[in-house]
């Protein structure tokens, strides 16, 4: 019954601000979206590889939209937010719109960032940057980020039946990083009652949802259900600092270039074995636990990862022994206090687990 | 499963932006918090019997705080409102302060909605205005409520030391009030997963809290327990708008001067009953039910209502027949949709069961 942070310690929240649409057909309230904004010239920030979903928005906006940039990479390259903020200006653009996963909302965070132009999101993966005021730039192979209200989505459209096509690996790898939005909440400095509630409802939402996408990806049942976790993933992530599973996560991702979604599903349950292990963040893991139905938060998220057939292991994502040497070390040579501070050799063991996923 | 709305409609939903400190203690944050604001020269409006917490805010506020207002009374009379107003022009006020329940909030916004001071709430009692945009002036006997984002308090300091002085009788009525606002959450046309959530985690925080509350009123664990839920019931609060429930209680409060917190307390599962009768809010009542621990809703709000000593029936608070009547007639003309639309004989029959507690 632990009544406010994790350690019992005082709680201090920032509540944001946003509007949120969500449902089946919900991307058809886009043009009407874009004109409470005030916005009248949209550029659209198409992350998708199939063009139709950007065409239909495009059709629908009309004379409204300026331009459409189509060229979006992972990690917000610095090269492409020059040219798309030299896109927005020559086009005299007073607002972002953006469809695709969360490398198309960063990249037009970026250039809100720069400009103060607001968004407009429709997300199409479980990402859930679009309800966060994280934004990043990777510069000369370097990923700087931070946290500016400007940057923010005003608004947020979630359409389940975007999603349906989402195929079924990115599903449930993406779903996972979700899952890790929402146990990183929980054991933050800044969890607190209102984000505990969201990132519990958001974990039972995404195991149900999940399991139903993968057993059928053209359930719009399940996918609903799905993007509903994800959006409240998107909610805990916005009020969750830097925390062990994600340092883990990002050092494996930047320093060697392993997929972010499928790192996240794998270190998951290892850093949360961890937590266990020292015996710390109890509450915390209680609510996982319940959250995932299961008896324990370890073995709950274990069999969901089995259930969403993700890998087992980092080796089967390319690490090898003496990349889990160099990683424990850069983890170690920043290790965030929660849930609990690591040495080196803490980091390593925890490494070695994922890596051998036993 | 349901993934929207009550009726599985499409999702609008608006977060309030917002601050908040919790803990025991936090009211020592409240000059650091005034001068986070840039208030220079702060009304403080004390709604409290006691002088002594008033006092103690005074001292800390020091030179900053230019006048205190201790006239506060239930339902914002606008009498009391243009006398606050007075003396919030007169002394230069860029800011005001309240300590105290609802009234004491009351008060400060309608001087907001008048002058757009910036408000910091530090509530001593469950009902959860601070949260809300929502105000309300009484005059001649009227209630006008609207809601206004210039009302919000932009501060909240939750501290549950100030709250282990409540009494129980009040204790167990402004808490049920706030379960009350959690199950009117689930079921209006706002209802949303992330509301969804927060209601959910602040009846079960509630229940437990104001149980713990009731067996020993000097537990501090449950007072911290029992507040969380209060700021979790003022979250749900925010974004339902009128229901069924909020509308008999509105009447019985308004027409007939009973109490409303206790009134609350004795209508909330008559009206749950209706709902589960009529087969409509069938997600929410499983999630209400769930909640609270319990197999069914209406099953589960009578055993929390019998062990925090409440009264079972409206007769108890001093309603007649004739007065049920008049009350079913009143609820009738302007009957709200959610959770289901009501006639003259169905709100009749609601309060025959709950003027006799049976």
């Amino acid at each position: 019954m632990a009544a406010s942070g994790p350690d019992g310690a005082r709680v201090e929240y920032e509540a944001l601000r946003g509007r949120v649409l969500f449902g089946c057909g919900a991307r058809a309230a886009v043009p009407e979206e874009v004109e409470r904004l005030g916005v009248r010239r949209v550029v659209l920030i198409d992350g998708l590889l199939d063009g139709a979903p950007a065409r239909e928005l495009e059709d629908a906006l009309g004379a409204r939209r300026v331009a459409t940039i189509g060229d979006v990479r992972q990690h917000v390259p610095a090269a492409l937010v020059a040219q798309a903020r030299e896109t927005a200006t020559a086009t005299g653009a007073d607002g972002l719109a953006t469809i695709g996963g969360g490398s198309a909302v960063g990249l037009a965070k970026a250039i809100a960032r720069a400009t103060g132009l607001p968004i407009l999101a429709v997300p199409t993966t479980y990402a859930g940057s679009e309800m966060t005021p994280i934004w990043g730039i990777t510069s000369d192979g370097a990923k700087t980020t931070g946290r500016d209200l400007a940057v923010l989505p005003k608004t947020v459209v979630y359409d389940p039946e975007l999603t349906v096509s989402l195929p079924v690996p990115v599903t449930a790898a993406s779903g996972m990083n979700a899952v890790a939005h929402c146990v990183g909440a929980m054991w933050t400095a800044s969890a607190n009652p209102v984000t505990d509630a969201v990132a519990a409802e958001g974990i039972s939402s995404l195991a149900a949802g999940l399991r139903g996408c993968v057993r059928d990806p053209g359930d719009l049942g399940a996918r609903t259900e799905a993007l509903r976790g994800a959006w409240l993933g998107g909610a805990a992530l916005a009020v969750g600092g830097t925390a062990l599973h994600h340092k883990i996560c990002h050092v494996l991702g930047g320093a060697f270039d392993l997929p972010h979604a499928e790192v996240h599903a794998v270190v998951l349950p290892w850093v949360v074995a961890h937590a266990r292990e020292r015996g710390v963040a109890d509450a915390a893991l209680r609510r996982v636990a319940r959250a995932l139905g299961a008896e324990d938060a370890v073995e709950g998220l274990r069999a969901l990862t089995r259930d969403l057939g993700l890998a087992a292991s980092l080796a089967d994502l390319g690490l090898d022994e003496a990349g889990a040497d160099r990683a424990a070390e850069l983890v170690a040579e920043a290790a965030p206090s929660a849930p609990v501070p690591v040495t080196r050799e803490q980091a390593r063991a925890i490494l070695a687990h994922a890596l051998r996923g036993e």
